[in-house]
């Protein structure tokens, strides 16, 4: 069975995302329709990038992502159909797929903008089912994408800026906070590779990191770890570094915003056997 | 694949709407439940009413609309199933169906009423589960709705108000705000037809709208299309003028709720070429 | 179609639910996916577990339950697949499955142990993704449980405290509440048949209810059929036994938390005809 999985920032209240599935279907009747969200934070693109990245490689192959983050719905702004190896993403070129191509091979990309797999009629106002809902169904239906726009080259795209950690020394690495999360986890850009690569054979209570002038010892294992209301380090699902609070918030504790620096230490050398 | 819609005012917490597909599925299970929402407002009929205006034409040919906004329930107030041409809606006799009937042809409405195609046990305080569920699957199966209960005229059944836009001359026409959404927006009974056919040869810049003594100047194509708090009038995704403020709610705005009057004037004599 | 259904504490926003529906869908592209509640309250055993009670019977036959609200995650707590004669459960060992155990006859149950059902990279923080959804799939496509881990003893599982009403005399039983609903409706451990027992021939009138030295005269069909803010008693949905008030908190009202204890007295011998 084909999967279009929908996230949207349109709330669950409305009948909107009502609306999108039964033109998916009615295009479509057997595709499976996944929900993800549509509860993301309202025109919040950076949000929806990291969610994004959080879920489609878990899905099978030949599924189609819609993702409609769109502030820019009714202005100029460009759709997006994009190809890797394994999946199409449809969404607004407004940098909400930065990290797909990042980490996976893109095989081809188009504008969306041939209008014989829209909606007979597109409003204005709401491009998720006029648009992006009827290309998702067409193209999970088989129809090869370019023939539903123009080629873009990758390096057209708007993308958000990614900062990459930096290794200073073999004993320092500085990275930076790219997302705070609703529970005020600071998300950074040491990913889980990185991390192990830097930290070789020293053992996980023997790094420390650094964030506004306060240290945190150790990389810990669950967010329980710590005592109540108190900051600790881990991986967290989505695969990258985290500065957390157990039961509270590492940005209210920190005081810390997207773009704030931090740097990890190692606190004894690492001794290869 | 068949289709069954659900949509209530459950919310998404408990687990009543999870009970409801349960139903469905063990009466029918190659049938795609496809959410529309379960946070309508509680008990609001009108809000519903306008939420299946908006979603149900786009879904497939045969497809059955569960709607249960029922703050009669346990009260002997009538559930109804009502054919059209391409759907069948299963839902109380509250007027939640008003804007269906005024729009489709009426081909068959039924009372709900033989238990046969009920559960066995039917509870007091929830008929979702054990009354609509049932009978939507049974339906979708494609048990003829006469077989659900006696006969229904159209005539019979509870309707919401609605009011129409009148127009006054060739310049002036009248409508009323039928809704008020939860951004605050405030939707009227002016559909885009009916606009169109005000307009006429006129340009959208040269309509404006008189409400609680204010005016604003010019139809938009975009909520941005104002400053931010500015007001300004747009035909929304559901097809009807609606008064909005940029980023803000409409409603404060202009202090005005639902039954308030406005009135649309043309500032320049349509010039037919 | 087989059926897998998800309730977990993950809450809308974030992408982890759709995480896990990939995970599924790759390892079983045909089953469905039954979204049944991602807004249980974070942590809360004994709510999941009343949620689980109320809509589980419902589901067809070999359908696999999922419910992850799991406080121990990253612990070494167990993780169990339980399997009665028509559905398989999947969770935490940790007390959310005590209804299930008390109402089914439980064929087997396993500890979750066998990686070659996990997913290859299990995170620490993510076992909803990483082993449930992976370990549900499987099972739901036939591989036996055995397979799964080693076998555990019902004896041998957590299980949650579970009041039971006892009958002081022909005409008195008491009884405890077991749960405060987000709406302060106080659900008791006296079920539907338990009260029927009671009963009689008694009519529903005639029976009264005593909470925190105030009493309730009758036993209601509807929320509705108490005035305004009146306390009422009424059996639920869920078949137990209620104290509610009309659009009103019963736990405010009372001033009553869960472990409450109350009493039902006949206050007109029953006269069996």
């Amino acid at each position: 069975m084909p999967v279009i999985t929908l996230s949207t920032d349109f709330g669950a209240v409305d009948e909107y995302v009502g609306a999108m599935k039964g033109v998916i279907l009615t295009i479509y009747p057997s595709v499976a329709i996944v929900d993800i969200t549509h509860e993301l934070p309202a025109h919040d693109v950076r949000y929806a990038a990291h969610a994004l990245a959080g879920f489609y490689r878990f899905f099978p192959r030949d599924t189609v992502h819609v993702v409609v983050v769109d502030p820019g719905v009714g202005t100029d702004r460009r759709i997006l159909a994009l190809e890797t190896d394994v999946h199409t993403f449809i969404a607004p070129d407004n940098g909400v797929l930065t990290a797909v191509m990042e980490r996976e091979p893109v095989r081809r990309i188009v504008s969306v903008e041939n209008p014989a797999y829209f909606q007979e009629t597109v409003s204005q106002t709401f491009h998720g089912r006029d648009v992006f809902s009827p290309v998702a169904a067409w193209v999970s239906k088989g129809v090869d994408i370019a023939r539903i726009g123009p080629a873009v080259e990758a390096g057209e795209t708007v993308r958000l800026s990614m900062p990459k950690p930096r290794k200073i020394d073999d004993r320092t690495l500085t990275g930076t906070v790219t997302m705070v999360d609703r529970f005020g986890n600071l998300t950074t850009d040491i990913d889980a590779d990185a991390l192990a690569d830097f930290l070789g054979a020293t053992r996980p209570e023997n790094v420390s990191a650094a964030i506004k002038g306060r240290r945190i010892h150790g990389l810990s294992n669950t967010y329980a770890s710590a005592g109540t209301d108190e900051p600790l380090m881990i991986v967290g699902s989505r695969d990258y570094l985290e500065i957390a609070v157990n039961r509270g918030s590492a940005s209210r504790h920190f005081d810390a915003v997207e773009g704030e620096s931090l740097s990890l230490t190692l606190t004894e050398r690492s001794t290869v056997p």
